[in-house]
């Protein structure tokens, strides 16, 4: 029997998420400025794994057991944490080989809904060419779920939701028929060729200009920074390529 | 003092308008296909006040009292109700100087929830150019709410959110801020000059003409159809110029 293909829904907001009760799906969590950038630049620069947390006190009481922390809210870094939201603050020198609590405005409460779906991976421009062949492989529906700003929709993860479902589209394997993907498909054809510009139109964007921290997002926006999909094993993110041999960690 | 210019606010479904606490914006209700484009039909063709209400239980306790009811969900008419969602139910000789109790999937939901609002509005193609209007005189702040699909994003109120955010923006006493309001703009302007082919990417195009319903379709992105705005007092909806004039009815 041939395998149906497999559905690509778009989701703007964390609030719209309960709607979606395919567990089934794999879910692509997305938030481009910028926590999902940071993990992925974390990553690539070697982290071991982030243990994502929801609530600036969970990520204090981690502090206080002698982790490496990762805090920010709406942009600015916590007194207590070693690291902001920045993926600049996640060098090699500084993070190679460690484990790092994460906590972040929208992002890391995100990860947390997805929890009882198939799988749960971490998508950002930076590993969206890695992410497609990932998600090919895969052959599962895909929930590409935006964290979104509070709750609101908001245009630099839209944007990477219609990019990575016109890279799917391309595979014969996957359909849509969702409105949310085709706005997104057509928010990043209108983006793709003047990004910068275009990026004007995001409150974040101005949001981060005003507290001096808009010099990513040029970076957040470059494809093929990484191959690492980071992926959701129990209560951690880990390199997807090392989830079958977590013993070693 | 200067007034300060009003804010325009998109809100793509009912399950994102819990966010919004500024309670003195004007709110205006869309639900394209095909609620609130049949609430502007009926208050064309001489509706005497339209009772909005969330649950097909409640629609069918009215039908008992001897009210006329309309009441649909999925867009098939329920089998206790005198008319269904489409605006060509609602002719001139079935409903002029009636009262109409009105129960949809999602468009009267999504009335209920803005009831605490300064004032609430029903917005349509059908009635943009005066309500555009309407909004410049009132000078507040304006959210528009979409009703989306049982929750969902849909591209049609996302069009229309478009399109009246543009014709505000025209007037130098509106700005906005809002990636929603932006995306909308952006598809709008993807969709305005091909609406047709356009529409072909909504899945509530698609239910419709399933349901051998999607005859309306055209005439719902038709502008100038009426001057009138429907506006909620108290329970009801009533023709906007009327509501100084309340003990008459």
């Amino acid at each position: 029997m041939l395998k149906k293909k497999n559905y690509i829904e778009v989701c703007f907001s964390p609030l719209l998420f309960d709607i979606i009760d395919d567990k089934s799906a794999v879910v692509v969590i997305v938030d481009i400025l910028r926590a999902t950038s940071a993990i992925c630049t974390a990553f690539e620069n070697g982290v071991n794994k982030l243990i994502p947390v929801e609530t600036v006190e969970e990520a204090k009481s981690f502090k206080e057991k002698g982790y490496l922390v990762a805090a920010e809210r709406d942009g600015i870094v916590k007194d207590f944490a070693d690291f902001g939201n920045s993926p600049y603050n996640f060098t090699r020198e500084k993070i190679e080989g460690k484990d790092i609590v994460y906590s972040t405005t929208n992002g890391t409460q995100t990860i947390q809904k997805a929890k009882d779906f198939y799988k749960v991976v971490i998508g950002a421009f930076l590993n969206i060419d890695s992410l497609v062949d990932w998600l090919i492989k895969e052959n599962h529906n895909v929930v590409i779920l935006c964290a979104g700003w509070k709750g609101r929709f908001n245009i630099e993860d839209s944007l990477f939701a219609g990019a990575l479902s016109i890279k799917l589209l391309e595979n014969k394997n996957f359909y849509t028929v969702c409105d949310s993907a085709y706005a997104a498909i057509e928010l990043w054809k209108n983006a793709q060729n003047d990004l910068s510009n275009f990026i004007e139109k995001a409150a974040q964007r101005h949001r981060l200009k005003k507290n001096k921290l808009d010099d990513v997002i040029p970076f957040c926006f470059t494809s093929g920074y990484t191959k690492i999909i980071p992926q959701l094993s129990d209560e951690y993110l880990l390199d997807s390529r090392k989830l079958n041999d977590i013993d070693c960690f």
